[in-house]
This record gives structure tokens, sequence and C-alpha cells, in this order.
């Protein structure tokens, strides 16, 4: 999407809630939100963040034009002096968040705003939109990778994926998250990513046998090849003549590499029937790659099959995430300040998960002698970091503790805006890629786990859990009262 | 996304192939392809058409520039006639298809292109991604709005879309699809639909208690106003202030409609319990919205139950199209045109209904005299459009015939390009919505039902049946000839 037009992107109740507050004489009070999530996608035991440079694309390059503000006024938003502030418009809060890549937790704030209460809601929509549909692309990629137990994962999704941002986008976040490759184009083009590309039946039909398609298609194409052998009869006719194309065309130039590509019908039953048939023919360094539908638990399964396979190509089910389309990141007010003072501010609810953690916070996470995640504790801002022997609690049942020894301790937001200037520099997505590879490896297998995973602890200090427990009965209390 | 960079949205093997194509002297023949889909998502009896403008878009600004081919030549796509005839892309086929809106069934061409092959092979990807994204989710926005007979659905999903295009062309698509209005300015702002928007609970929380946000609120959007009651307790306080609110605030100024918003909880519960209230409280021209994960199930049940509630949001369920996220169009070579000659073109498949339908086609749709939708059926270009008496019969089950009489007949795919020129004038927003709602007219509701609906027929002309059957046993027949 042009950048331009991403300012307008925000949900229209953003504007009226802005106006409201411009006029309410609130817009200047600073607030702090923090932006959070549930639940982890497909019941996993962690997610990945990512998204946070286009948030980062979005925030400098917000600004509202007079078309923006003739359509406002045209739907009600017509206060002048309001369209007058927004027609100056610049965000010069401060921001924070974990960077790209870092393994996150249901429940632990992964940024937070500071910022005049009319700016920090203005960007709510732009913010959860792009933070949720990374994060979500990421966290499946990374399952992925998880279940291919070390063979690349391909993201093949584009024509699947809602629109074109989410192709590109997606792409980036699934790189991110743990795949080795994409087809999209522009993803390889603007970030770096290797790019695989095939052939698609129409190729073949465009010739008058698969044998002809394949020849022409090596000798273009001699290093790396890939040739597809399901248009007609995978056994029966693609995979003889795969192999002797490549035995015409490549082995006379001694390049003993390529591959075969299944992408329909039994998965493993061809797979072990095609590594027979190459082995046979001499093409014994001829890989299989797959794709046909695959997501981590099919990836699983064919692992566990030992299916001869050499890498996975994995379209709609990674680019729409599609066992579990939704991350579910909300942005939930924490504080006001007011006159120097900061005011903690709660949300509740009937169901307990969704009341908010109130007041400006930190997060720790800490991790043992061996460099794994034991458990993350959310602070207050003001709480020194903890040091020697520590005792954490589980926030819903405070007679689970757990006593922290020989830790080392880290702070996982960090500065990205501050005052309106950019202080963080973004790294470039390999860079991202190899730091989530280090994330993931904190980890212990039963949090990576596909499904029933061990539940990570994400506890909140005494102070915090005191004060969020006496702000949710003070607030039931004043509803008695009533 | 910015149209100057769609361009290279492709994935990577078109541009493989098209540089094969290139090299192997196939660029200029003459290809047909067809898009279409194999499955309704959610198991539905009928999708929308949608993602047309889009398309055009991209067919119009479809550019390679200097750096796209700096880009290409690095990854190995190096042929420099090859790029330099990129350098001077533009598309000069022809693209027929069903306009927007209109309702489509699986197995029929809903999008064709004949074009020379390296073009048509180059805009696939683009193609499907648009048609598919949008399909999906105007399809979605169908179904809820037949689940909530008749009240309006509202698309609130922004921040759980798939990044900014899903949700700006997401936007677009649930209105065309049946949604009424929007939260996403953009989407009201260049689409002309609808805006709609509230107060998130950090408006409650920024004030001393609900009563003064909700009077704040209201003096400034007195018309149509909705207040979101459940920050803290929904019967308990959020609505006695509202209607506390809307009784000192709204009443003396003689506006006697707003609303109030249920956001979580048990909403058949909650909305009978708020009604009460209202009517109670002398506010029984006030309505009650709802919105908490509603997909066409809830809403479908919440209706059943008599709920008394006048308006339906739709946030993740709709933008994301959540427990079917994927519209699984393809785009596949129906034949080539060879010295003026037209030889159509099949690719096989283990499994029955994957095997395409090879040849030049025209798609027409029958209707009886009330104007109901009564079959489909897919014809080769030349057939003439049958006249008086005309009997179809099942692909499949070739014994299941139906004489249609008294019928009158659509051709379905107009020319949106000739020759590279557009010659279809794209219509607003708001008509292709009026057109849509008059398409799932023609639909019986046998049709139209959520779940198990009836199957609507798309049969083959017996020309095109045997053209199928012919190709199938004949290069089955190479197969064991081998």
């Amino acid at each position: 999407m042009d950048t331009q037009k991403l300012s307008m992107i925000s949900d229209f109740y953003e504007f009226i809630m802005g106006r409201g507050y411009f006029c309410s004489q609130k817009a200047d009070r600073y607030a702090y939100f923090d932006l959070y999530f549930r639940r982890v996608p497909d019941g996993g035991g962690y997610a990945v963040a990512a998204g946070l440079e286009q948030v980062c694309e979005y925030i400098d390059s917000m600004r509202f034009d007079a078309d923006d503000l003739d359509f406002l006024r045209e739907r009600g938003i017509d206060d002048e002096d309001f369209l007058r502030y927004l027609s100056h418009f610049r965000f010069t809060g401060d921001i924070f968040a974990v960077p790209e890549g870092t393994v996150v937790f249901p429940n632990e704030p992964i940024l937070t705003v500071r910022a005049p209460m009319i700016e920090a809601q203005l960007i709510e929509t732009a913010l959860l939109l792009m933070i949720n549909h990374q994060s979500l692309i990421a966290t499946k990629a990374s399952r992925m990778s998880y279940a291919a137990r070390g063979k690349p994962v391909l993201e093949l999704g584009a024509r699947r994926a809602h629109g074109a941002d989410a192709a590109l986008l997606g792409a980036r976040a699934a790189y991110i998250g743990g795949s080795h490759a994409t087809s999209c184009t522009l993803a390889a083009k603007l970030y770096g990513i290797p790019s695989v590309g095939t052939m698609a039946h129409s190729w073949i039909q465009m010739f008058d046998c698969e044998y002809e398609a394949f020849c022409a298609h090596l000798r273009q194409n001699p290093y790396n090849a890939t040739l597809l052998v399901d248009t007609y009869d995978t056994l029966g006719s693609g995979m003889p003549a795969a192999c002797e194309a490549i035995r015409d065309v490549l082995l006379p130039r001694g390049i003993t590499k390529a591959s075969v590509r299944l992408d329909s019908g039994d998965i493993e039953y061809l797979s072990k029937k095609a590594r027979a048939m190459l082995d046979l023919s001499g093409l014994a360094e001829c890989g299989i790659t797959v794709s046909n539908s695959l997501d981590e638990y099919k990836i699983s399964r064919l692992c566990a099959e030992r299916a001869p396979i050499d890498s996975f190509g994995a379209g709609e089910s990674l680019i729409t995430s599609k066992s579990s389309p939704v991350f579910g990141g909300v942005y939930k007010l924490a504080a006001v300040e007011d006159g120097g003072v900061i005011l903690p501010k709660i949300k509740l609810s009937e169901s307990v998960s969704k009341i908010s953690v109130p007041g400006v916070k930190k997060l720790l996470r800490f991790y043992d002698t061996d460099g794994k995640a034991v458990a993350d504790e959310i602070l207050l801002s003001d709480e020194p970091i903890p040091y020697g022997s520590h005792t954490i609690f589980d926030p819903e049942a405070t007679w689970k503790t757990k006593t922290l020894v020989n830790y080392s301790v880290r702070e996982l937001l960090v500065p990205i805006y501050l005052g309106g200037e950019r202080i963080y520099e973004l790294p470039d997505v390999g860079s991202i890629k190899s730091y989530c590879e280090r994330e993931k490896a904190t980890l212990w297998s039963e949090i990576r786990r596909l499904e029933s995973p061990h539940i990570y602890y994400v506890d909140l200090s005494e102070r915090l859990w005191t004060l969020k427990r006496r702000m949710t009965g003070q607030r039931r209390s004043e509803f008695f009262l009533r």
C-alpha cells in the first residue's frame, strides 16, 4: 500500500475519539497503551513478533492532506480546529517494542506507546493490523519449520494471500519466522529473500510432451532446476520423463543436482516411489520437493514417516495461517499522566482473562545458565531489575511460586521512538531472521511442540499484581455502591 | 500497495517461464487461460466474484523499470533480449470476466485471458491473488448478511486484517457482498462506503465515569451515536449510565435515536436485558448493536432466538473469512492458437474433479420465468446460444438430465480488455453492491442457506463434454503406450 494513503487506514472511531479528545481538552494528556495478545494461534506455546518495520514506515509518513480533511468534514468530523490540528499532524510520542523476530507470549506487552492521547489513539488501527498480520505469519512459519526438522520450507502462497500486501509482507514475515525462500518476486527484491520458482502445468502443456518441456527448462535453467512431474501422471509419465531429461541435458554437462516436484496425490507414497526411480536412474543427488496444501501437521507426519523429501513448499496454509488465521492483538489504555502523576487505568471484563493489566510497565525475560528462557515477568516501570535470587508466582494461582537463581535477565522492550524521533535502526530482514533463529533456540522443545505445548510463565511482579487486584476490587465495589 | 511496485508481485516462476517462452519462440503464441475455483468456502452453495477493478488497475499500470530488470538479472533471469522485452512490456491481450458482484459457482470460468503466452503467464499471480482475496470476503459478507435476515452487518475488521490492503480491499469486497458500512476510513473515502465508528474502551477510561464519557460523546456526536457499554460491567454500570446520558443530553434536544453497543459476554442474554432497560427508560427508539467475534452461525442463532438486536458488527470472522480463509481460485491453460487453429489443452489428475476443462469457452446462465437462476452451462465459444427447449446433463452422472423450457439466458463473461485496451467501464462500488443484491435475489434460498446447500447445476455442453472425455482418454492411452 502507498504509504501516503496509509494514514487514513485508521478505524473511523479513532477520528471520532481524536476530535473528542481535542474538544474535551484531553488531547495533550500523555497516555500509555499496551499492545498484547491473549492466545497463540493454533494453540501454540509461543509467537514470533513481526511487523515493526512497517509500523515505523507508517509513523514516519503519517500526514493528512486536504483531501483527507475534506472527507472527514463531509462525514461529520467537522471541527475546524481539530482538522487544522490534523493538517499539521506528526507523531511526537515514544514507542517501545520487542525487536522483530523476538519470541513472545500471551498477555505481555510487545509494544507500548507513550504519547499525547490523541496521537496514541489515532495510530491504534494501523499498529494492530501490521503487528497482527506479520506476527501471525511469522508464528505459522516457525511452526512449519519446526515440523520440517531442519529441512527447508519454501513460501509459495502469493496467489492465495489476502491481497498484494498480504503476499509481500506475508513472505517477509514467513522468512523471519522460519521459511527459507519465497516465490514472491517483489518480496525477494525488496527484502533480499532467496527466490524460488519452478514451472506451472501450463509450461508442460505448451510442449508436445513432458520430456520436451523438461529439456527446454533444463537447458535454460541448468542449475538447481526443479521439474514439476504431476501434469498428466506422476509415476507413469512425469517421473520417467524427468529422469530422462536430467540424464540427457544435465549429466553430459557434469551437473548432477536437480529436483522433481510433487504437487498432488499421496505425497508419502509418491515421494518414496520417486526416490526409488531417481536412484535407479543414477540420479542419487537429485532431490524431491513437495507441495500440496501442506501445513505443519502434514509436514510433521511426512517427517515421522521418513518420506524421502528434501524441501517442503507451503502455500495457502502458511500465507493465510489457514488453520488459525487471526492473531488477536489488542491495544489497551494502561495509564494516563496527570500533572506529572501517572494514573494507572484498567478495563474490566466478565471473563478474568480479559481484564487488562494497569500501569506503566517493563518486561523482563529470565534465562538459565544454558541460555534457555525460563520465565517472563511484567513489572512496573520504576521497579528495579531483580538481582540474586528472585521468586515469581502465577498471577491467577498465586500459591504456585518458583524461585530463580543463577539467572541472567534481559529487558525485552527497547526504545523505537523517543519524542517522535525514531532512534531505533531497523535491521535488514536477513538479520532479523538470524536473530529469530537464536530466539527460538532459547525455548525448550516442550514449548515449541505443535500440540498441547508446555505453558511458559508470564508473571506479574508483586507490586503490579497488587495494583491490578486493588483496581479490580475498587471498580467492582464502585458498581456495588450504585 | 503502490501500483508501480505491483508488477513484481508475480511468482518468480512466471519470470522463469516468461524467459523460457521467449527463448523457445513460444512467447507470441496466443494462449487461453481460465480462472475458476473448485469449492465454495465454508461449504456454501455459491460465491460472489470480486476484485476485477484491482485487476484492471494492475493491468493498466504494469511495467518493469531498470531496477526490476537488474534484480531479475541478478537472480539468473539474464537473457538480455527477454529483459529488453520486459522493459517495453504492456498487456496486449483480451480479458473476459463476470462483472464484480456476480454470483458464481465452482468449476466455471469467472475470468478468461486470451493473450500471447508470455503475457498471459506473467499476470497469473496478480490476477489470482486479487480475485481470490476479494471473492473470499464478498462471499463471506454475503453469508453474514443472509444470516442477519435484513438487519445491517457492519464491517469492523481492519485491525485483524492481513495487512493494510486486506483491510482496505476487504472492506470494499464486504460491502459488495452484503455489509452495510465499514469502520475503515480509507475504504469509506476511496469507495464511498458509509463509515461507522463508536468509541474504544480507552475513551471511557479517560473520563472519571462512564456517564461523563457518554455525555461528552453525545454532545459531540448527537446523531446516530453509539455508546459502548461493556468497559466495566455491562448491565451493572454501562447500561444505566448510557440510559442516563441519552436522557440527559439527547432527549432535551428532541433526539430520540441512539444505540448501545455490546462487545463481550453472552450477547443473547445481554441484548434482551439491555432492550428491557432501554424500554423502561423511555428510550424505545434507541437500538442495540452487537460485536463479539460474530460469524454467520452466531448471527443466525441470535436471529433464531429473537435477540432484540438492530445491527451486527463483524470483525475478524469477516475480514479474514476466519472459518474458511482461502478462496482456491486457479488459472489453467485451456487452449493455444497455432496457425489460426485453436488447440485445446487439458491438465489431468488422479482426482477426477481436478481435471481441467479444455477449449475456448463461454458461460451461459439460464433463468426461469420468475427470474430465478436454474442452471449454468459452459459451452465452446463457437456454439450458438440454445433457443427453445434445451436439455442439460450432469457432466459426471450423465444420465441425470433436465430439459429447460421457457427460459431466458444470459452470457456471463463480458469483454474487459480487447487487444490490450480496456473497453469495460468500471462501475462504482455502490452500483456493484446494488447489482450483487439483484444477483443474490436470483438464487433460491436453498442455494443460499448456510449449511448443506442445494448444489446448483454447472454443466458442460455436449460438444464440450465430448471434447473433454476424448482428451482425457487420449492422454491416458498415451501413458499406456509407454
